[in-house]
């Protein structure tokens, strides 16, 4: 175990690296350390310096010779490792490596050196190429940036120093306190899934901010996830991440990896570890608040108080795209509210106070819809008019805060008029915000991560089917095979024989290459058959003229001529295996599409989709990652249109939802057996009242 | 015409209802005219008083005796009329009614007054029920809401008064001046066509803002839209539109009109007339700001600069997903920038100046990039490090605006640090952000409005097909039928006729009450047959079990009696008129469905979408507003899904898009006829390589 608490809370620091140098981020960090108050001892380490700040200055860490509990790092590349084996001699359990100038500069091998030697001394390292660390209850500056937050219940880390200090910076204007900021640079040692499970029991830490680019080690990452969001002291994590455009190989070889894009296995890993993603940097400000001021309870059912037709209407339309409904106030609620309000007010939900509301009617509204029970969480717009007082609505909002726990948010529209009270509800720890739908967006995230909440205890993970050992050696010949004939991709008469193997039902099918042959097989199936070209180098077959449905034998020799002349014209490279005869399906309740992709950095997302020809065009498709529980399922499901198909909504038959999961799960077995599967595509995938059958597939593989 | 000139620029105003009473609106208004200095002369009307606030107060208009231009009105509703009758005698050309208790109260009886005399005496009245109207320049606050802003180029008109007041308080704090805010409350006069048509010549408005819940009259509207967004001198019009969750009877009854929603009617409109729409306060801002503060110029390829690599990051994922794209930058400009930029930064597109970078840093950057031809638009974003110096980076960046025109837009990111530097910025003109993505939505908005300016010159409308008399008495029967019998709907035997009156390609059908008959109909088409239920009261008849499909002539006795036992039994109420026999159609390209719905306000909007039993789940749909023009018709094809099956993207056939642009235009023609055709659903309607066929209607009218 690293001890994180020496980084987080150490009692001694040593600076290596700390400078006279004005502008060098050696004197930057000495100053910040020193200037924010930290009252534990400081031991500049530079060889050419008696003192720095009017602090003894030491030639070497070994020349200090007290106890250290952390080292900050701020010498170039080359000279870190020496100065961290030195640290690790001294047994110091923590350091901070700012320097840059290692994986971020293509120098893998010292950001190796790094790892290997934090590994054999045990030393929680952070960074490098990073900002550093601040943890404001401790007064404790880590980092070169000029900034001291507030404390408070958040904990955030970043992947980007930068974006760092401009998060601090505006957080300390929305009124958000944090106990730990950290800069992670290049994430050599101390990673998410380390700073996430010390957070988890750290008492000051009510809510996590990730900004992150990537995120590494999902087995270690997802349980300390999945802790953090379950119980009573459950921690919601925010996440803000980047790079959903990044252009990948990803997006053209399969229809799977197509619907993918970039992001789509990175939204399954959140969604199933209840992780409440930021689109924006401003939603991601919003969720952080709601989170921060508020004791988790329900939030579905909002009632909203407005002093203002228009804000009102449009906070119903941001309502009604939301998570959220407009709770049905109770009749006693509603006489109350007449026997206060003028006539012209409205007492449904939203109430509208009118344009001329003081801060007695707003207060005394709240105090009645406070004890209505069927109202959640408060929305209260404010817009400024003549009458409004905002100074004393505040003082109102303040008082009656403490009699009421619901979720609320506030939202004060306008600019100066509403500064200064808005500041001073945040810095007194409430949600406000400047729109409607931002309030209403922050609040829909609140209610849904309580909603998850409750749904996540009845979680179980369905059990794999069992393969016998006879599976592995049937399919492994088709992956020897590939990688010995170095293919990148397995096509249809290879790739179906695998999925038979793990017990997916998959149509019968003659691999032939003349006419004589062609008619004994269909003959065979005794029904019209379906022709498609055999060649591991035409993928999509149906483009490509390679798929001839419902022959009857005696139009084998034409249907067999022809679409070996049309295929050979549209792919003259092709390398050409022979054609494949296989009866006709019959036609089933509808047809999916069920896949696979893989990130280089959580592993394979299962999807499921409208499949056919149409697949990519309809793009109807919900990716999970498994394993697989009954809500990934359910959530899978109610995520496609294709849905709709499947249940027979429109008085149609009811298709076999357990037979694609058991697809689902058999996938999931043969992608445990082979991680160099890169992207999978079962498509069509009929299924019936009965059942479901596996109708063509393809299978692309990593490079070797 | 009425006269707006003396409505927003009047040199004389009578105020009657002016009051002492503290804290009342009369005096509040008074007050505010006065305290914000304006010029002309001020009349207070009240026969209680001799003088109010140090002037001279009158017991009645007629007694002032001197050239008013314009009256304010602050009396109880009941007396309303009397002094816009007196102000009519009196030859006053403009009136602003701020009293309530007209429309708004149910009292459409005291408002069709107010309408009456202002067209008798043709007075430009603005309200009732409204805030009243500032003009900045004038200093002139005709209204009770305590606030300047600032003179600028923004025309603004609210159908909220509450929204109004807040976005002046928030408009101050972004730079953001107006050239007028209007309150239109209940436009029983005055609506957006006349104050859009007036601001069109207004040479002090250089975009109009618009917040409103109903748009009215859009045959005068639209033409007014089309002008304002036409050449040099075009004011984009941005507009915020609330109301579209707002439960309406629409959703219910067809397919067209389940995916209409409440919505799509505006949606269409504001494409069609290229208004900008904003789906949220803050984007509202985000778009008035960015088309305040640049000339009108391409900004599609956007050169981003960045001190920090995570915002970059994410500027780059929102452009993405944008209208925007990013540009390549030059090889000279690459090789410029390698020249003044350290090794480690970034001369690619998002240039990243590092962490480091100083104000001048910025300034060599800036200057390089305004001479590359490949870049449009530039988005600049900072965020707060130690070496940034803000104040300097500022004036730095005011400097290098004058010498560069690309549209622009900054991101300052952070809090306290960076607002003086915003604030500096956005008072001198310049749109600021604070986080990456509003400055891309922005710039975005900014780009679709001039690449839509580009294609406005070639829209022609589309001519309509020429239609006999004849047609119009063909159709005419069924909805005098429909009328006698207070019909609510017409089913397929009535609609289709319809349709083939309007020359649009139906099937043959012949309404059988017999299996004799059914059996003589079906060898009448030589083909296998469809038997469909004629019922007035079953509409969705595949759900009800009430069509067979390929029906051969010896099934017909068997498969109508099994029809009409299962239409009986889920349809126990339905009246029966028989079953329709119809040939099997052949397989086309793709199924599509064809509508239409109907706003109260804005009239017909036509819809097209993937058709066939799956149109609702699918809900892959483009609406637009007749009449049609070349550019609609592309727009509308490019929106959907099914476009793909059109245009035969799998290596299929290529559909006959004229066909259906053809039935688009019948039916136009169809519902010019009709106006009481307040749902229609054509569904679905095959396309054929060569033409296309609709094979099954449904009309729903208005209630008479």
């Amino acid at each position: 175990m690293l001890n994180l608490k020496a980084l987080f809370e150490p009692h001694s620091v040593a600076v290596v690296g700390a400078s006279t140098r004005s502008g060098s981020v050696g004197s930057d960090t000495l100053h910040n350390l020193i200037d924010a108050g930290y009252k534990g001892k400081i031991y500049p380490v530079n060889p050419k310096a008696k003192s720095l700040n009017s602090l003894k200055c030491y030639s070497s860490l070994s020349e200090i010779k007290k106890k250290i509990d952390l080292v900050l790092i701020i010498v170039p590349a080359a000279v870190v490792a020496t100065i961290l084996r030195e640290a690790g001699e001294l047994k110091i359990p923590a350091a901070i490596i700012i320097s840059a100038g290692f994986r971020d500069a293509g120098r893998d091998d010292l950001e190796q050196e790094i790892k290997d030697i934090a590994h054999q001394y045990n030393i929680a390292v952070l960074g490098p190429n990073c900002l550093g660390l601040i943890n404001p209850a401790k007064k404790l500056n880590l980092s070169f940036a000029p900034l001291m937050p507030n404390k408070g219940g958040l904990a955030f880390f970043s992947q980007s120093g930068a974006l760092g200090t401009a998060i601090i910076d505006a957080a300390r204007d929305l009124g958000l306190g944090f106990s730990i900021f950290a800069s992670v640079g290049n994430k050599a040692v101390i990673d998410e899934a380390e700073l996430l499970s010390y957070w988890q029991h750290d008492i000051n830490t009510k809510v996590i901010g990730i900004y992150a680019e990537q995120l590494k080690r999902p087995e270690i990452l997802g349980p300390v996830l999945n802790k953090l969001r379950s119980g009573v002291d459950a921690k919601p994590v925010v996440v803000l991440k980047s790079g959903s455009s990044k252009s990948g190989s990803m997006a053209s070889v399969s229809h799977t990896g197509a619907m993918a894009g970039n992001d789509a296995v990175y939204e399954a890993f959140f969604a199933k570890h209840g992780v409440i993603r930021a689109d924006s940097v401003n939603d991601f400000f919003s969720y952080l608040q709601i989170f921060n001021s508020n004791h988790y309870a329900p939030a579905k059912n909002i009632a909203i108080v407005t002093n203002a037709g228009g804000p009102g209407i449009l906070a119903v339309d941001f309502v009604a795209n939301s998570d959220l409904q407009l709770a049905s106030l109770s009749s006693e609620t509603r006489k109350k509210l007449k026997n206060i309000l003028p006539p012209a007010a409205s007492c449904h939900n939203p109430v509208d106070l009118l344009g001329d509301a003081g801060p007695e009617r707003y207060r005394d509204t709240l105090k009645i819809l406070s004890n209505d029970s069927k109202i959640d969480s408060i929305l209260i717009l404010v817009s400024p008019q003549s009458m409004t007082r905002v100074d004393e609505l505040v003082q109102h909002l303040l008082l009656w805060r403490k009699t009421c726990n619901k979720p609320l948010a506030i939202c004060l529209m306008g600019g100066s008029l509403m500064l200064a009270g808005a500041t001073k509800l945040r810095q007194l720890g409430l949600a406000v915000y400047s729109y409607p739908e931002e309030a209403v967006k922050a609040l829909s995230a609140f209610s849904s991560f309580n909603e998850r909440q409750k749904k996540v205890k009845k979680d179980r993970e369905l059990k794999l089917p069992k393969m016998s050992r006879v599976v592995r050696y049937e399919a492994d010949k088709f992956f020897v095979q590939a990688k010995a004939e170095s293919f990148r991709s397995l096509a249809e008469f290879q790739a179906l024989p695998i999925l038979k193997a793990y017990g997916i039902k998959t149509p019968k099918f003659i691999m032939v290459d003349s006419n004589k042959d062609a008619i004994i097989a269909a003959k065979y199936f005794h029904t019209p058959v379906v022709l498609k070209i055999a060649s591991p180098d035409i993928l999509h077959k149906s483009d490509s003229g390679g798929v001839m449905l419902n022959v009857s034998p005696r139009d084998i020799p034409s249907a067999r001529r022809r679409l070996l002349k049309v295929v050979a014209k549209n792919n003259p490279q092709a390398r050409l295996y022979g054609v494949l005869v296989t009866p006709m399906a019959e036609t089933g309740v509808a047809e999916v599409i069920i896949g696979a992709v893989k990130d280089e950095n959580l592993g394979h997302a299962l999807m499921l989709g409208w499949g056919g020809i149409y697949a990519e065009t309809l793009k109807d498709s919900a990716f999970i990652l498994p394993p697989l529980n009954e809500t990934l399922i359910k959530h899978m499901f109610s995520s496609v249109k294709v849905d709709a198909l499947l249940t027979g909504s429109r008085g149609g038959k009811i298709a076999d939802k357990k037979a694609l999961t058991d697809i689902l799960l058999r996938l999931h077995c043969l992608l445990s057996d082979y991680p160099q599967i890169k992207e999978i595509d079962l498509n069509p995938v009929i299924v019936y009242e009965r059942g479901a059958m596996v109708l063509d597939a393809r299978i692309h593989l990593d490079n070797y």
